[in-house]
C-alpha cells in the first residue's frame, strides 16, 4: 500500500516532509520517477482492475447514472491512456529553477527571482480515478508532494493507482510521503484536509459547486477554486458573419459539458437579422435549445426565419452555465452593452468577440475582466494543452497566482534569491 | 468628504463600479491623478491638521502610549513626506499592460499574457495614517479602486485624507468610488469586509498577529497576509568571519523593530569560539540581549570570552519574533542543521548564509524555503525599494500569488488575449 497512515494530519505532515527533498530532486531523478509510475501501471494493470471492479460492483449496487459508472471504469486501454499521460509530462520542461527576473541592485548586490516548487499541494476530486494519477505526475514533475482526496466510489481504484504511484516513485528515488492518499472521503477528512495550515500549501479541488461551497466554509489553506465557465460569445456591427457562424456553432457544440463551452449569444443589433437567420436553424438541427430575448425573437422573424421552438430567455438564463446543449441569445446596441452584459452575468473564464474593426476589439479586450478574451476564435481554446503548457490540473476563474490553465509553472511559487559580497544596510 | 456611503457593502459596490472605468484608464490619467492628490495633500493641509488633531486629543485622553500616539502624529513634514512619496509613484513605470509571455500557436492563434490590475483591493491597517494615501496611491497607479478600513484612534486623519484623496483624483478624471473608506473600525465591519467576494478581490491586512487572527477566521475573499518575520542569519565553517560580524550587527541592530531584523543566529561549530568571542561582546555593547544554547555558551568561553549576561535560550525563544534588541544564537554542526533549524522555526521571509563555500551557499540557496534568501549579505534588503521595485504596501510570506515586497505589479493579475481569424476547435 502507499501509505499506511492513517489521520489526515500524519498523511499532510509526512508529505512536508517529502517535500523538502523533493523541493532539490533533478529533473532527471522526477522524469525517472514519472516513468517508473508509467511503466508500473501497465505490470500491475491486473491489481488496479480488480480494485476497479470492487467500485464498479458497489457503484452497480448504489444504482450509478449509467454516465458516473463509465466516469468510473478502468479498462486496459485505460490503464495504457493514464501511463501515456504521464510520459508526455515527461516530456514537459521542468519548471523548476527558471528566472523570472534579475538585476544587479546599486550596492551590487545580484537578485534572481527563481521558480521554485509550492510545497504540499492537496487535490481534491470525484468520480474519475484517473485524476489520482494525473495530478501526482504533474505535482512531482514541479517538485511538489501531493495529498490525494478522491471520493468514495472511487476509493478502491484510487487507492490501487495511489499505491502503484507511490511504489514507483519511491523505488525510483523520490522520498516516502511524496504521494499521499486519504482513505476517507467523507465531509470530515475534507473538513480537516482544508485547515492543515501548517503542511498544506494549496488545495485545488476539482469537482462542482458543491465541493466548492464545501469548501469556502472551512478552509484557512488557499484553495485556488477551478469554477464554472459562463462564457460568451459577442457578433460584432462588423463581424464577418461566416466566420460567426461557425465560431458560435464551435462554441456551442463541439463538447457542451466542458466549462470553456459558450452559454450565451450577443448580437450586435445591425447584423442579428441575417446572423439569426441562418445560424439559429443550424443550432437547432445541431440539437440545442433556443432561448431568446424579444430582441432577438424579432431580429430572427425580421430576417425571414420561423418555425423553430424559441423559448423566452430569463434573467436566469443569463446567468446559467448550462454546461449542455442550451444557449441563451440576447441582441445589445453595441459592444460596450456587450461588455457590460458579460461584466455583469460573466464568470470570467472565457469571452470572444467576433469583429474585423479593431477599435471594437479593442474596447472587448480591455473591458472585459476575464482570465481568457478571444478575438475572432472559439472559447473552446482554453486548455493547457491548447495554449501549449502542455497537460493542466484545472482552469482558474479567480484572479490570485493562477488565472486560467493551472499547469506546472502554476503549480510553482518563487523565491529571491540575493548574493553579495558583504553588504549591509545604511 | 470621499463618500456619502455608510454601509460596507455599498462602499465595495462602489469601488467595483469605479474598477471598471480604472481598468482602463491610461497611464497619463493615473499619473494626473496621484499629482493632484499630491498637490491637494498640500493645499488642504490645516485640514488634515485639524482632523488629525481630533484624533490626537481622544488619544491622549486614551491614554495612548507615546509611541503610538507619535505614529498617529500628523505635522507639516509628515505631510509633505506623505506627498513625496506619492509623487515618487507617479516616477515608477505603469504595470498594467506589460506583455509576460505571448508565442504563436500551431493552429495561427497568437496568444499574449498580459498585466491587468486585480480589480478592488481592500487595505486594512492599524495606526499609521500615512497609510491612507500611500495605499491608494499603489493601488489607483496600479488600475485598482480601493477600499480603506483603518482603525478607529485614527479615524478623523484618515477620513480627511481619504477624502482628499478620493477628490482630487476624482478631479482629475478617475471614477467616483475610486478610493473608498469605511468609517467603522470595529470588527463587525471587518467580517462584512472579509465576505465581500463578489466585489472584492484582495484584501491585504497590515498589522499584527491579532488581525491576522480575526481575518483568517471569518474571510471567504482571498487575503495576502503581510506575517511575520523570524529571520535567521547562519554562519558557515567557511564564512569571512570580518563581513559575518558586519551582516550579523547589520541585521540585528540597524532597525529592530522590523520584520525584515535577524531573530536568531546560527554559527557553524568549526568557527563558534573565534567569531562569538568577538561578535556577542559587540552586540552587547550594542544594546542587544543574547540568548544563548550550551553550546553556544561553550564556545564563546573557548574561545576566550567571559563576563557577558548570557540567557539560557528555550525552545520558545528559536520560535520568537522579537522585533525587539534581542538575539537567539545557536551552534549547528553543518549547512544542513541550519537548514533544518530554519525549515523548522523560521516564518518563510529572509535568511542569510555567510559563506566562501560555494557548496554551502547553493545548498542553503536550494534547501531554505523562504521569500528571500542571502548569500553574504544582511536580511534587511528584503524590501520593495531596495530590490528596485519602487514603493511596496507589504511583505508577503506566503507562497500564493505574492511572495516578498508586494508592489505595483503583485497589485496586478493578468488575462490571456488570444486573436485569430476565425479558428474553432476540432
Amino acid at each position: 500500500m502507499a501509505t499506511t497512515l492513517s489521520s489526515v494530519a500524519e498523511i499532510c505532515l509526512s508529505a512536508r516532509q517529502a517535500s523538502r527533498q523533493l523541493a532539490v530532486s533533478d529533473t532527471a531523478t522526477k522524469n525517472a520517477a514519472l516513468t517508473a509510475i508509467a511503466d508500473a501501471l501497465s505490470e500491475r494493470g491486473e491489481e488496479i482492475l480488480r480494485a476497479n471492479e470492487l467500485d464498479m460492483q458497489a457503484g452497480r449496487e448504489a444504482q450509478l447514472s449509467d454516465a458516473l459508472l463509465d466516469r468510473l471504469l478502468l479498462d486496459e486501454e485505460r490503464i495504457l491512456q493514464i501511463a501515456g499521460a504521464v510520459r508526455q509530462i515527461v516530456a514537459l520542461p521542468d519548471p523548476v529553477g527558471e528566472v523570472l527576473d534579475g538585476h544587479r541592485l546599486p550596492n551590487g548586490l545580484d537578485i534572481r527571482k527563481v521558480r521554485v516548487p509550492l510545497g504540499v499541494i492537496a487535490v481534491v476530486y470525484e468520480a474519475r480515478p484517473n485524476v489520482t494519477v494525473d495530478a501526482a505526475a504533474l505535482c512531482l514533475k514541479s517538485g511538489n508532494a501531493i495529498v490525494l482526496r478522491g471520493s468514495t466510489i472511487a476509493a478502491h481504484s484510487n487507492a490501487a493507482l495511489a499505491a502503484i504511484a507511490s511504489d514507483a516513485a519511491v523505488q525510483a528515488g523520490l522520498p516516502a510521503g511524496c504521494v499521499g492518499l486519504i482513505a476517507g472521503g467523507g465531509r470530515e477528512e475534507l473538513a480537516e484536509l482544508a485547515t492543515q495550515k501548517e503542511t498544506v500549501d494549496l488545495i485545488i479541488p476539482r469537482g462542482g459547486e458543491g465541493l466548492k461551497a464545501a469548501l469556502e466554509e472551512v478552509a484557512c489553506v488557499p484553495v485556488i477554486y477551478a469554477a464554472s465557465g459562463n462564457c460568451h460569445v459577442y457578433v460584432d456591427a462588423a463581424a464577418e458573419l461566416e466566420k460567426a457562424r461557425k465560431i458560435v456553432l464551435n462554441a456551442k457544440t463541439q463538447r457542451p459539458g466542458v466549462c470553456n463551452a459558450a452559454e450565451t449569444l450577443l448580437v450586435h443589433t445591425d447584423v442579428a437579422s441575417p446572423l439569426l437567420a441562418r445560424l439559429l436553424p443550424e443550432l437547432h438541427a445541431a440539437g440545442v435549445e433556443l432561448r431568446v430575448d424579444e430582441r432577438a425573437r424579432a431580429a430572427y422573424a425580421d430576417g425571414g426565419g420561423g418555425g423553430l421552438p424559441l423559448t423566452d430567455a430569463t434573467a436566469e438564463d443569463w446567468s446559467t452555465e448550462y454546461l449542455a446543449m442550451t444557449l441563451a441569445v440576447g441582441v445589445v446596441d453595441s459592444v460596450g452593452h456587450a461588455i457590460e452584459h458579460i461584466g455583469r452575468y460573466g464568470s470570467g473564464h472565457s469571452e470572444a468577440i467576433v469583429t474585423t474593426d479593431t477599435n471594437a476589439a479593442r474596447a472587448f479586450q480591455l473591458g472585459v475582466d476575464a482570465a481568457c478574451v478571444y478575438v475572432n476564435a472559439s472559447t473552446r481554446f482554453t486548455d493547457g494543452g491548447e495554449f501549449g503548457m502542455g497537460a493542466e490540473i484545472g482552469n482558474s476563474t479567480q484572479k490570485l497566482h493562477a488565472r486560467g490553465p493551472i499547469g506546472l509553472r502554476e503549480l510553482c511559487t518563487f523565491k529571491y534569491l540575493v548574493e553579495g559580497d558583504g553588504q549591509v544596510r545604511t
